[in-house]
């Protein structure tokens, strides 16, 4: 019998059940025949397993004729079907609809266990609003399936991304329980554009060598970020002045850093976060981001290796899939994960990307 | 004697000239005394070898005080003092200017031989017009001087950049001959949203295998980029056509491809820039740039490495600090040089960024 379309289907006869349901779980099998989404019929005309009508019954599709016809209905039909083939000549099974491929892990099919991942494809090109990921990967923890971004670039090669809520594998905590040192009086810290700089020996070196706070100007003096000074005054640590010596409060000093840095409120209630949740953060410039994240530290020679890096982003924020390829690219071949943190308004949520070969 | 404030100098007695300038090279020496600039008067100061008279003669700075005075007086004092002094302590002679510090190679000094680079600061958090980074190297190369450029970031800690054209190093061009093939008659493909595809089984085996253009939708089908299909459509090989199989002119193509990719007309007249100069560039998705670049190539399965990554930019570019140092860590360690492309509308101009260590 020869196939034939009809909506977003190609359908087959029942009696194509045994040769492609059976054996390689192509489509899905009703009673009135075998139901095969536009790729996999592409996939299966390609493998000169059926034949397809044209819709105006003038004679077959050819694979060419097809593949014009799918794309010029079905969006995004020649990503899916670049993904699709790529997969599916890896060994997996899936199962297409109308939006995603869901993929069984290695060694099952449809009807012995559930899918293991949605894949969803994305174009290099279109750009992936924070919105719409957070969205699919609630509803893809939901059903406890993993979240697979795979990314077709120019050339066509694809790249697999996992996406994924560090907070839901396991609780995302860090073991630095000591964040700050207790005083008895508060000391002076002045702040000069950019930076604050903490004047009094012995602090600086305390904040140093036990906290890993700022870098030394000198043996004697500290250079702390905007960040880190207003974290120590309001922890009661120090208090900042001015170049006039004029004492600055944290509204002020809030609104100066915000001056400087657009971002600083946000950047700021992150730093606090991830102080709160145990972990070291320091700033992540060298590696093109707003923080590299310690789990541990002893003192500042026994560093060990920070091992994700985070990004601040806006919830509005969308992912442009030439920058996230060079993020994810960056953090993996300095072997860290990288994270993207934004304001849910219940606090800080977290999205991690990672690269995974299929 | 004790040296005093006059405009942008501390300037110290004449008897200093001995242990200040020939043995250190701190200052210039004048008839009427050594003139230091503020970072070096700070350095002398924390090195405890001067004493510097407040302007209203109340007494002496002290370090504090002096920092506090000169931050608040000259520009970027601060950051300029925290590249000074790191220089400076790894044993580099330098003379600062009112702009820039002037360093001289290791083993020479002022009076001895011309200083080899020039060493400009910048903050993190501002952002550098392409244009002033053009005018700055091409004044260095003039002087036959390198332009590295010292970012000093929220904690203090310095990244320094080699900034360079690769076209007065040595002329910028690779060793890939033949780009393209002859043929006997113009072969179909078919826009397909983003990527075009080439029907035809011999033409697409040979522009892959010995050209390396595109990549196999399977055996007998090559996808191509836009802008590799556009450049094969103007050398004569293919002709492109819609899903209705109508011809597009090479005006109607690039229409289209600008809609699918707002920078396509700058990115297309590079890659053909970079094809004259005998590379082989393909996409750079993958690290986050625009292409990558082979300068050697046989055939896909003796691919050597690409050495460049490109980013296409235009004239009002503006590096952000921050991408920049992910974008040149990314390059790095994937052990490839990266490359700013722009049109100076003499046609194409390259700026290659590198990190190095002083």
């Amino acid at each position: 019998m020869c196939a034939f379309v009809k909506n977003e289907f190609v359908i087959e006869g029942v009696e194509a059940v045994p040769l492609l349901y059976d054996n390689g779980y192509f489509g899905r099998p009703k009673e009135d025949g075998l139901y095969l989404r536009y790729v996999e019929a592409a996939f299966l005309l390609y493998k000169q397993k059926i034949e397809i009508e044209k819709p105006d019954k003038s004679g077959l599709f050819d694979f060419e004729t097809f593949f014009e016809y799918a794309a010029s209905i079905e969006d995004y039909f020649e990503l899916k079907y670049i993904v699709y083939k790529d997969l599916r000549e890896r060994g997996y099974y899936i199962q297409s609809s109308a939006v995603d491929l869901r993929l069984y892990a290695r060694g099952t099919h449809p009807g012995k266990s559930p899918a293991k991942s949605f894949v969803t494809v994305h174009s290099e090109r279109i750009s992936l609003p924070l919105r719409d990921l957070v969205k699919k990967l609630k509803s893809t923890n939901n059903t406890h399936k993993e979240l697979i971004l795979a990314v077709v670039d120019e050339e066509s090669d694809i790249t697999f991304y996992r996406i994924s809520d560090p907070d839901i594998k396991e609780q995302f905590y860090g073991n630095v329980i000591r964040q700050f040192p207790k005083v008895k009086k508060l000391e002076r810290a002045t702040i000069i554009k950019e930076r604050v700089i903490l004047w009094d020996k012995t602090l600086s070196q305390r904040l140093y060598k036990d906290y890993f706070f700022g870098r030394f100007l000198d043996e004697e003096r500290l250079q702390l970020s905007l960040t880190e000074a207003l974290y120590l005054a309001k922890n009661d640590i120090l208090e900042i002045e001015d170049l006039n010596n004029k004492k600055m409060s944290f509204e002020e000093f809030t609104e100066y850093a915000s001056r400087v840095e657009s971002e600083f409120s946000q950047k700021y209630s992150v730093y606090e976060t991830l102080k709160n949740r145990n972990f070291l953060p320091k700033t992540g410039f060298k590696f093109g981001t707003h923080f590299r994240l310690y789990n541990n530290f002893t003192s500042p020679d026994k560093l060990s290796h920070s091992f994700a890096l985070l990004r601040v982003i806006q919830t509005d924020f969308e992912f442009n899939m030439q920058s996230m390829s060079g993020a994810v690219r960056l953090a993996n071949s300095v072997r860290k994960n990288i994270i993207f943190v934004y304001d849910s308004g219940n606090g800080a949520e977290f999205i991690e990307i990672e690269r995974i070969r299929m």
